[in-house]
């Protein structure tokens, strides 16, 4: 039906109508004393949203933009830099690091699995010279919806001296993220995710220890660079025009988490995401992270049932019932396909979405008892 | 009066009742078929309206991104970059060349002024060993409204072998501008000026020419990479998740640019800057810039009288009027102020526009015929 698509995809994620209707206002001078008000307040409930009492920066970019942002303001020519890889995006960092012309070296797992705190801490002890300057990683890999362990991956990182460089975009409102008390020296968002707005805003915060490395970068990125942007932040401006309407909007949304409560915002994508997993396996679903522990909060990757292709129940899932999910990308495509619990999703939206996937299922020819995906997913979200 | 707003400044500029209700809408997914259409005649109409054969890219990021865009993919550490230097723009091509390495040299004119070509040609000559690798300059400078002969600039740049990075930001659209007869070979701007969106796109199209160079660059940006822009040009698609809201609204803009005709869009700018700086002059207002000739067709500024400040006459535009009119820049600030008539504009609001000032300065006590501004600006309008 014409305009009556939903996405269940990890990005972009669906947003309130208050939101939509605030980026749609005629935008303001971005040197008004109105839109500084504005910043003041999106600066503040940021740090709220990021848990830290360092600065937030925004960025006017995609969530690489945000991913440059961190590598471009600590990588010199020749550094080394360990990127552990559980996806795609977590290859991501690597090639950013290359590009700066940094000695990259990979630990680097299968898709669904994590990184291994024993690993990494085997692979660190072994660098007695400290060679190994930055450490990057991903918190919720968006590729494959499983989730690292970063609270003891980046203790691991910091006694070891290094400055871990952590993806946050599908993890931060969506999984608790602690950078302060965690010990993340650089953590990064994007605003199409958790934060409930269109894409075209990016978040970075940086630790003390990350701005020592960063003081010593050659030639920090202009656009991207640190000091412009906590000086604005100071300020209640931007270094350069920034996407006015889109922070406006973001400012209703950081109001509604501010109001619901980032602990029970967390709480909230935790049930949504571990009561879809029960449901998929009730409907005899294969779930690429075998494990609830690995899992993201904010996606989930199922494997379709031999003789069933993901083409097909995407196909389905929109023309019969409206309902967008993702497909796998680079060479994990039409392997599995990805759903989001991410953002502004509610109770009905996941009775809606597995509702629908039984259908499909059902009609696809997947052996299953029908009913018991809604079955399960009601049990599980009035526990 | 609250919602009444109107802005009259350089950007962001006024924004279509239909653009804005098309970033409204929810956010579609970055890589469904109905975005690969918008992106597909998105594509083709930016090619268009920069006059050019060869692809528009398209940044999620402010004018300074596309900026950074154009120089951190030729500039290598140690290269000789001259900076041709009219405001404040001007100069922020050598701050990023510089933050790059790039060996800067600057020819520098006073506020309100323009490149000499004869200037330039003379210090091109000298360059005998051809050391000067990329030249970059303003065509219409936002923080003084003066407009370089960019046509004769480029060619002289051409003849000496040099890559011309030219600014554009507030020029495209306004301005006849015409990369591939003039020989520009980098050109960039951004999307919350002539092009009728809220800020947060960017662009940029290089020549062959440029191509070359940026071949040579050892450390391309990894966010604005041009080869990763241009494949994914080529796929109807972008490389990293876009501000999908605003292309769609651009897609609506581009539309009404493409109706209107690009040379009609061009002559409108220049009949409202020249009628404006002509109901000023009859109302005894001195422009920073003197000269028809040098006059951007986007921003004008005008020098107070004797007596009466800048900040009172915005507060009165603003409180008595709701216009907003934009103050100079760092050591202009105070110094002028600027109207814009970039974008969105008609006769009707330059006609309130001049009417507002006309009350507004009258009541400060300047002296002149009250009337005599409008009257002028409606004959120039009317010729």
């Amino acid at each position: 039906m014409k305009d009556k698509s939903f996405l269940m995809i990890p990005g972009p994620t669906p947003v309130p109508e208050s939101v939509l209707l605030e980026i749609a206002k005629h935008p303001i001078g971005h040197r008004s004393s109105e839109f500084s008000s504005i910043l003041e307040e999106v600066y503040e409930n940021l740090k709220y949203v990021f848990q830290t009492k360092n600065d937030v920066f925004m960025y006017t970019s995609s969530g690489t933009g945000a991913m440059c942002a961190a590598l471009e303001n600590l990588v010199n020519e020749g550094d080394k830099v360990l990127s552990l890889i559980i996806g795609n995006f977590g290859n991501r960092w690597a090639k950013i690091a290359a590009s700066r012309g940094a000695n990259v070296e990979k630990i680097e797992v299968a898709p669904g699995e994590v990184i291994d705190p024993t690993v990494l801490k085997k692979r660190l002890d072994e660098d007695i010279n400290k060679e190994i300057k930055i450490v990057t990683l991903t918190h919720s890999e968006t590729s494959t919806g499983a989730a690292n362990d970063i609270k003891t991956l980046c203790s691991i990182i910091k006694a070891h001296g290094a400055i871990s460089v952590v993806d946050g975009v599908t993890s931060v409102c969506a999984m608790p993220c602690k950078p302060d008390e965690w010990g993340i020296d650089v953590l990064i968002s994007g605003s199409q995710k958790g934060f409930m707005i269109p894409p075209g805003l990016a978040f970075l915060t940086a630790s003390e220890r990350a701005w020592k490395v960063y003081e010593q970068c050659k030639h920090p990125s202009f656009y991207f660079d640190w000091a412009a942007h906590k000086k604005s932040v100071q300020a209640n401006s931007t270094p350069f025009t920034p996407a006015v309407n889109l922070i406006s909007g973001l400012n209703v949304a950081l109001r509604m988490i501010k109001k619901e409560g980032i602990d029970n915002v967390n709480a909230r994508h935790k049930k949504h995401a571990m009561a879809l997993r029960k449901a998929l396996k009730a409907m005899n679903m294969t779930l690429l992270v075998e494990n609830d522990e690995n899992a993201s909060y904010a996606i989930t990757s199922i494997v379709p049932p031999q003789g069933i292709t993901v083409p097909d129940i995407r196909k389905s899932l929109k023309e019969d019932y409206d309902i967008v999910v993702a497909n796998g990308q680079n060479q994990l495509k039409d392997k599995i396909f990805r759903m989001g619990t991410l953002g502004f999703v509610c109770d009905r939206d996941l009775i809606a979405s597995v509702g629908a996937l039984e259908a499909v299922m059902h009609k696809l020819g997947h052996k299953f008892n029908l009913g018991d995906g809604v079955k399960t997913l009601i049990e599980e979200l009035n526990k």
